[in-house]
C-alpha cells in the first residue's frame, strides 16, 4: 500500500493513499502534458482576474504569473519532471508553483476546478489546432486548383461504378476533391465558432462563490463567449465529438483521393506517377514501387472514425456533471489532430508534384464508349425523345461492341441502321473533345468551365483566409 | 432467367434481363418511395427550365407538369402500384407519367440522370426533416426553461462521479439539458446550409450538352447555391454524413437526459415522478412502474450511432464519380430522421408533466457534505490560501463522517480544531440556500442567475425562430 | 389520454393506459412478429414442462398447445391481426389464446416472464438463422473450390499495393477467398454453441418459486444447456454482439471480393466478366453495364458494421437485469441476418458464372516485372546473398524500365552487366509459368499445390457438414 | 530531398531516397518495435528451417541464431537505438544482425518477406497476450466467486429498468458477473485456435521458390497449424479484428459492472464501500470520495470499441493481398491488449476488497414491494390464473402505495379484500428471505442454488486452466 503523499490536491480526508497500479493506471500527465501552455495561458488569465477583483493581491499576482512563465520555460525545454504521482498536468504544474514561489501558489486554484480548468485547456488547445489544419487544407487546396488549371485540357475518363461513363478533364476531376475539402473547412470553420466558449469560471459544477469576471477571462484568452451553465459546461464534450466529426469526413476524403491516386499509379491504369521520394519499396521483390503515402492515408482513416465512435461511446449515458470516465476524451482527440496534420501535410507536399500522362488518360477514355450519351443527346437535339434516344444508342453499342470498335468507327450507313435522324455531323459529337467542350454550364466539365471553377475556388479560398 | 423487360430505363445494350433475385436485391423502390413528393417537385423544377431554354416546348412542360401532379395525388392517395422491376422512385415515377400523357413523358429525362436527381430529392427531404427537427427542438427547449423558471428555487445535490458534490437548483440543471439542446439546434442549422445546395445539372457525372439554367432551378426549389462540381455533386453525401453525426449528438444528449431521468424515478433517489401514462408495468411482477420511454430513447443512442458508423463506412475509399454502394445511404438516414423526430417529440411531450418532489431532492442535498466546498471558500476568505483550506476541510469531512453526522453538526469548538479562522459565522456558509444562492455570476446556480439565464434562453430560442 | 386497456398484461397498478403516442413508441410488435413460430414453440415446451412438474394440468397443456398451434396456423396464413397496444409479440399470442381457449391461456405464463421468454425466442431464431447462414456459406465455398479448379492454370498477376508483385493463378486467389469465409464459418459454428443455452426459467431476474424443469425444457427444444444465472440470462445479449461481429467479418470479406471484383470487370482491368442478368445499366448512359451486385454488397459492408455498433453502444453502462433499452437489439439482428442471407445468397448463385478472360490476366501479369523476385531468387542459389541478389535486381528493373522493355528482354550480356553470376539458363526463371510452378509447397501458387488445396478444402467443407 | 539511403531493404531500383517527411510518416518501428521479440523467435525459426532444407549452412544458421539471440539482449536492455530510416522493427534487427555477423546476416531473409514475417509476429504477440489476458480473467472469476460464496445470503433488490424488481442475494448478483467472464474466456479460446495458424513461408504473397519445410517452422513456434493460402495469409487480420470483438464485449462487460458498482458506492445506494486506495478524491470538493478506477475503466469502452471500429473500417473494401493500409492494424491490437490487461488486473485487486454493507442492501430491498411477484404466485398456487392473479396484486400495490406502506403491512381483510384467497400464511411469502428461498432451481437466486453455482463455476474454471 503506498505512503499517504503529501501533495496531493485531496489528501485531507482519505485514510490511505491511492494504491501503487491505482495510481498509474488513474494518472494522466504521461498524456495530459500535452496541455501545459494552454494550462499556463489559462491560470495566468485566471490569476489576473482574481487579482483584478481583489481575490489576489497584485504582488499574489505578479509572483503567480512570473512563476507561471518561468515553469512554462522549463516545460519547453524539458527540464520539468513530470510526476505520476501528482495526477495530472494541472496539479504537476501548480506543485511546481508552488516549489517555485511559496504560499501564493497554493492561492491559485481560487475560484476554479480542475473540471472548468481541463475543459478551458481542450478548448484552448483544439482551438490551435483547428487553425493550423485549416491553413493546412487551405495548403493542399491551392494545390489542386493548381492542377486544375494545369491539366484543364487533359481528357480522362469519367468513371461510375468503376466502369468508363463519359470524358471529363483531369482538371475537373481536381476541383471536385479541391470541392469535399473546402465544405471541411467550412464545417472546420463552424465548429471553432461552438469550441470558442469559455468554460472558466463553472468551478466543480455549479459555480463558485467567489465574485469572479468571467468576460474579463474570456477577453483575455480570446473566446468569444462565456459559457451559460455550469453544469454543462464542465461536463460537454460535444466540441470534441463535432470536431471528430469533422475530422472523419476529412479522412474520408482523403481515403477517397488515395484510393484513386493508388489504381491511376498501378499499371492497369498508369494515369499518374509520383516521386520516388513519395514512394517506398519492397524488401523481397526488387521491381516495386508502392504508393505507401495514400496507401496509409486510407488506412488512417478507420483510426479517426474508430475515435469518433469512441467518444461518442464514451458520452453515451452519461449522468450530469463531471465523471472520471471524461479523462478518456484526450487521447483520441489528440490523435486525430496529429493524424490530421500529417496527412494533410504530406498530401498538400504531394499534389505540386503529381505527373500527369495525358496519353495514357487519353488512350483509356477512348475505350468504353465514353461518347455514348453524346450521341443520344444528339439524337434528342434531333426531335427524338430522350427515352428513345437511349434505347437506340444501347443498341449500336451491342452491336459496336459485338463488332470490337467504337462506335466512332461505326459508318453512316450502319448508324442509320439505328436511326435515320443521324446525319454525317454525328461524328464530331462522338470526339472526346467535344464531349467535354459541349458540358458548358456551371459545374460542368468543358475545359471554359473548369478555369473559371478555378478562379472561383481560388477567390473562396482566399476570402476565408 | 428473367424476360426482358420493357420498361426498364437502360434495356437497349442487354441481351438478357435481371435475375429475379438480383432485381429484388437491387431494387430500392420499397425504402426510396419516401422520396416521391421531393422527386415530383424537382421533376416539375427542371421540365419548367427545360422549357425556358427551348429543350421542351410549353406544351409538353404543362404536359409533364399537369401529369406529375397527378401522380403525387396518386401517390398520397396510396394508388399507385410500386414495381420493383421499374428499380426505383425515379423510374416508376417517370413510367407513370409515360403512361399518363405519352410521347412527352419520355422527354423529361432529357439532360438529367438519376445520379443527381437522387441527389437532389435527397436533399430536399433532408432540408424539410431538418427544418422539423428542430421545430421539435425549440418545442422541448421550451419545455425545460418552463420547468427551469418553475423549479429555479429547488435545490437538489449537484453530483460529480455520482457522489455529492454541492448543492444545485433543480432549474439550473434542466437549463444543463437546455444548453445542450441549443448546441445540437445551431449544429443542425450549420448542417442546413451545407445541404441546401442544387446538385441537379450535373447530370451523370459531367454535366449536360444541353443549356440548363442551374440558377433557376435552384430558385424554384429554394435552394440557396447551385454544386460547383458535378463529379463532386453526383458522388457527395457529406451532407448525410454530418447530419448524422448531428444525430448522434441529440441522441447522445437524449441519453444522458434518459440516464438522470431513470436514476431520479427510481426509489434510491425519487427525486421525479413521470405520470402513469408515459410508463409500461411487467408481465410478472405486479408493481412495476418502468420509465420505458428514456429507456428506449436511451437504447436508440446505438442506432444513431450505428447509422453513422454505417454511412462513414459506406463512403471510405469509395473512389469518384457515383457507385452504386450509395444506394445504402437512404435507410440509415430515414430511420435517423424518424427515430429523432420520435425521440424529440416524446420528449417535449413529457417534460412539462415531469412531476419534481422537491422534499426528496433537499433531503439527498443534505446527505453526503455539500457544503464542504462552501467551508473551504470561508476559510479562503478569512486568507487561508486555498490549497491549505481544501487540506482542513478534509479533515474536518474525516471526522464529521466517523461520527456519523453532517458539517453543521459539528459545534464550533470542534470546527475551531481544525482552523481557529472558523468564526460563528461558519454556520451560515453551510446551509444548503446560502451555498446556492452564493454562486452568483454568470453561470453560477444562484436562483437569480438561473431566472435570467432561462430569460437568456428564452430570448435565443425566439431569435432562432 | 387514452382508456385504461383492458387486455394489458400489467394494467393493475396503473390509473390511466398509456398515452397513443407513447403506445407506438414502445410497441415492438412491428417488429418482433418475426419472432412468432419461435415464441409459440417455446411456450408448447413451457405448457409441457408446467404439466409434467404439476403447476398444469395436462388438460390444460393439450388446450394451451392446441391453441398455440391453430395460431401458429393463422400467423403463417396472415390471418391474425397484430395489435400494437398489445406491446409485443408474446402479449399478442397469449391474449388470442385466452381469447381460443379460455381461462388455461391465463395460466401460461406461469413461472416465466417476458424477459426470460424474449430470450429464448432471440436464441431460437438465431440458431435457425445461423444454421441457414452457413449453409449459404458452404455453398458459395463450393463455388469458389470448384472455380479455382477450373481455373488453376491461369496465370493473373498477384497484387500488392496495387501493384503488380508476382504471378499467381486464378485459381489460387479463388482459394484466398475460400479460405475467409471458411474461418467465417467457424467462428460461426463457434458462436452457436454459446448461442444454444436455454434461458428460459430466469423469470423476470431472479428465478421462480415454481418447480420447474429447465433441462426437460432445454431437451425439447435442442438448446445443449440451461443458463447458469437467472439475472445474467435476462439481461444478457453477448450472443447477438458475437453474431453481429461475425457477421461484419462475413461482410468485409464480401466486401474484399466485391472490390477486386469490381475492378476486374472494369475495362482497365477486364480479368472477369459477368452476365448480364448479374448487371445494371444507366438511366442516362446507353453503354454501361454496372456491377451492381458487387457494388451494393461493399456498400452493404457499413450496415451490418453499423449494426454492431449499435448494439455494443446499447450494451454499454447498462446496469443489470433487463433494462427496456434492450427492444433495440431486434431490428440490427434481423436486419443482419437479412443482409448476410441476400448477400451470401448472391454471390453463390454468382460465383459459378464468373467468365475468366485468361489471355487479359496473362498480359497483365507479363507487364510490371512480376518475375523479378525469381531472378533474385536465382542469384541466391547461385550463391549470392539475399540483400545482395535484391539490390543487383533492383538495378536490373529500373534499367529494363528506362529501356521500356521486360526483365525477358534484356540481353543475356546486359544482364551479366548486373552480376556474372548470370547463366543462360536465367531465361527459364522469368517466365510465368515457370515462377507459379517454383512455388511448389503448401500454401503457394504452383497449380499442383492448387489441386491438392482444393481438394483438402472440400474434404474440410464436408466434414463440417 | 533526402540523400539516397545505402541501408534500405529496397534501394535499388529508386533514384532518389524517400522524403524526410514521408519516412517519419511511413515508418512504423516507433510502435511495431514491441514485436521484437517475437520477430527474433520467428527468425531463428526460420533461419533453422533453412539450414534443414539445405538454404542455409550449419554455421550460417549458428551465426544467424546467436547474432539474433545477441540482439534480444539488447533490445532487453534498451541498447539498440531504433532508426526510423530502416523503416520498422524487422528491417532494424536484421541490419543490426549484419552489422554485427557480416554476409550470413544478408541470407536470412531469404524464402520469406516482411508481409508473411509481420502476420507471424503478430500471432505470436496476440497469443501471448490472449494468455495473459486469461490468466487475468480467471483472478478476476475467481474473486467474484469468492464474493458471491461470501455473500450468498445478503438480500439485495434485484432491479429491472433500474426499480426493485425481486430481493436476489449479492452472492447471486456477483456470479451473474462472472458468467459474463467466463463466456469472454470461452471466446478468447475459441480465437485464440483461430491466431495459433502460422502464416510464415506465404513469403511475399504467392510463396517461394525455396524448398520450405512450414510445417517444421510451425512446430517450432508452438503453431497449431499452417495457412493454407499464401495470399490470404499476408492479408488476412481476421484475428486481430476478432480479437478486438472479444476485447469489445470484456469491457462492455467491465462496463456494466462499473456502472453498478459507482451506482452501489454513491450516497443514494451505499450498498458497497471501496478502500480508499482505490478511489481519488476533489481538487476542490474536500469531502468527495471518488470510485474513479470504474469510471475509468466504463470510460475505456469507447476506446475499445473505437479500435474494433478502426480496424473493420481499415480491412473494408481492400483488394488482396498487402496493402500498406495493414501498418495501421498494430496501434490498436497492441492498445487493447494494454487497456484490457490493465482493466482486469485492477479489477482482480480491487474484488476481493469489496465491502458489503447487508444492512443497506436489506433495507433497499425492503422498499418498493420487491415481494409482489410472490404474492401473485402464492395466488397461483390456491388455483388462480397467473394472469388474474396478476391483476389483484396490482391493485393491492396501488393500495399499499397510496396508503404509504408495503404489502405486508396490509391487514389480512384488506388483503383478501383483493382476493379471498388469501390466508394468513401469506405474510411467509410476503418476506425477503423467503421469497430468495422459494427460487431455488438451477439458475435461482436462493442461497442454496448460489453456493452450487460458484461450486460448479471454481469447477469450469479450474477445468480450463
Amino acid at each position: 500500500m503506498a505512503d499517504k503523499p503529501t501533495n496531493q490536491s485531496w489528501g485531507g480526508r482519505f485514510s490511505e493513499g491511492p494504491d501503487a497500479r491505482v495510481q498509474r493506471f488513474t494518472a494522466s500527465v504521461s498524456f495530459d502534458c500535452r496541455l501545459a501552455p494552454y494550462d499556463i495561458r489559462g491560470s495566468i488569465a485566471h490569476a489576473t482576474m482574481l487579482a483584478k477583483v481583489g481575490v489576489l493581491t497584485d504582488d499574489e499576482r505578479d509572483r503567480i504569473v512570473a512563476g507561471l512563465q518561468d515553469i512554462g520555460g522549463e516545460i519547453e525545454r524539458g527540464e520539468l519532471v513530470w510526476r505520476d504521482d501528482l495526477e495530472d498536468v494541472h496539479m504537476n504544474i501548480e506543485a511546481r508553483l508552488t516549489e517555485r514561489i511559496g504560499e501564493a501558489g497554493k492561492k491559485l486554484h481560487t475560484g476554479r476546478s480542475r473540471n472548468d480548468q481541463v475543459a478551458t485547456d481542450l478548448r484552448l488547445l483544439l482551438r490551435a489546432g483547428i487553425d493550423e489544419l485549416c491553413a493546412e487544407l487551405a495548403r493542399l487546396r491551392t494545390g489542386l486548383i493548381d492542377l486544375a488549371e494545369r491539366e484543364a485540357d487533359t481528357v480522362m475518363p469519367g468513371f461510375t461504378h468503376m466502369q468508363v461513363a463519359q470524358p471529363v478533364t483531369f482538371g475537373h476531376h481536381m476541383l471536385a476533391w479541391e470541392a469535399m475539402l473546402a465544405r471541411d473547412s467550412a464545417r472546420l470553420a463552424d465548429t471553432r465558432r461552438r469550441v470558442n466558449v469559455l468554460p472558466l469560471g463553472s468551478a466543480a459544477l455549479a459555480g463558485t462563490t467567489f465574485p469572479i469576471d468571467r468576460p474579463f477571462v474570456a477577453e483575455q484568452l480570446g473566446f468569444d463567449d462565456v459559457a451559460e451553465n455550469s453544469l454543462d459546461a464542465v461536463s460537454d464534450r460535444d466540441f470534441a465529438i463535432e470536431f471528430l466529426a469533422d475530422a472523419a469526413l476529412v479522412m474520408t476524403h482523403l481515403s477517397r483521393m488515395a484510393e484513386e491516386l493508388i489504381l491511376w499509379i498501378s499499371p492497369a491504369f498508369g494515369f499518374v506517377e509520383l516521386p520516388d521520394r513519395y514512394c517506398t519499396g519492397s524488401s523481397i521483390m526488387p521491381q516495386k514501387k508502392n504508393p505507401d503515402v495514400p496507401e496509409i492515408v486510407r488506412g488512417k482513416t478507420g483510426r479517426v472514425t474508430g475515435h469518433l465512435m469512441a467518444l461518442l461511446t464514451l458520452m453515451k449515458g452519461q449522468p450530469l456533471a463531471y465523471n472520471r470516465d471524461n479523462q478518456e476524451d484526450k487521447e483520441p482527440l489528440f490523435d486525430t489532430l496529429d493524424t490530421l496534420r500529417d496527412c494533410l501535410g504530406l498530401y498538400a507536399d504531394m499534389v505540386p508534384h503529381i505527373r500527369v500522362d495525358a496519353d495514357a488518360c487519353r488512350r483509356a477514355a477512348a475505350r468504353g464508349f465514353a461518347t455514348a450519351t453524346d450521341l443520344a443527346d444528339y439524337l434528342v437535339r434531333k426531335g427524338v425523345a430522350f427515352r428513345d434516344a437511349h434505347e437506340i444508342v444501347g443498341k449500336a453499342v451491342r452491336a459496336a461492341q459485338d463488332g470490337g470498335v467504337d462506335l466512332a468507327d461505326l459508318s453512316l450507313g450502319t448508324l442509320r441502321g439505328f436511326s435515320d435522324m443521324i446525319g454525317d455531323d454525328v461524328y464530331q459529337v462522338l470526339t472526346l473533345d467535344g464531349s467535354v467542350a459541349a458540358r458548358d454550364h456551371i459545374g460542368g466539365t468543358a475545359p471554359a468551365q473548369v478555369r473559371a471553377a478555378a478562379a472561383r475556388a481560388r477567390q473562396r479560398l482566399a476570402a476565408n483566409d
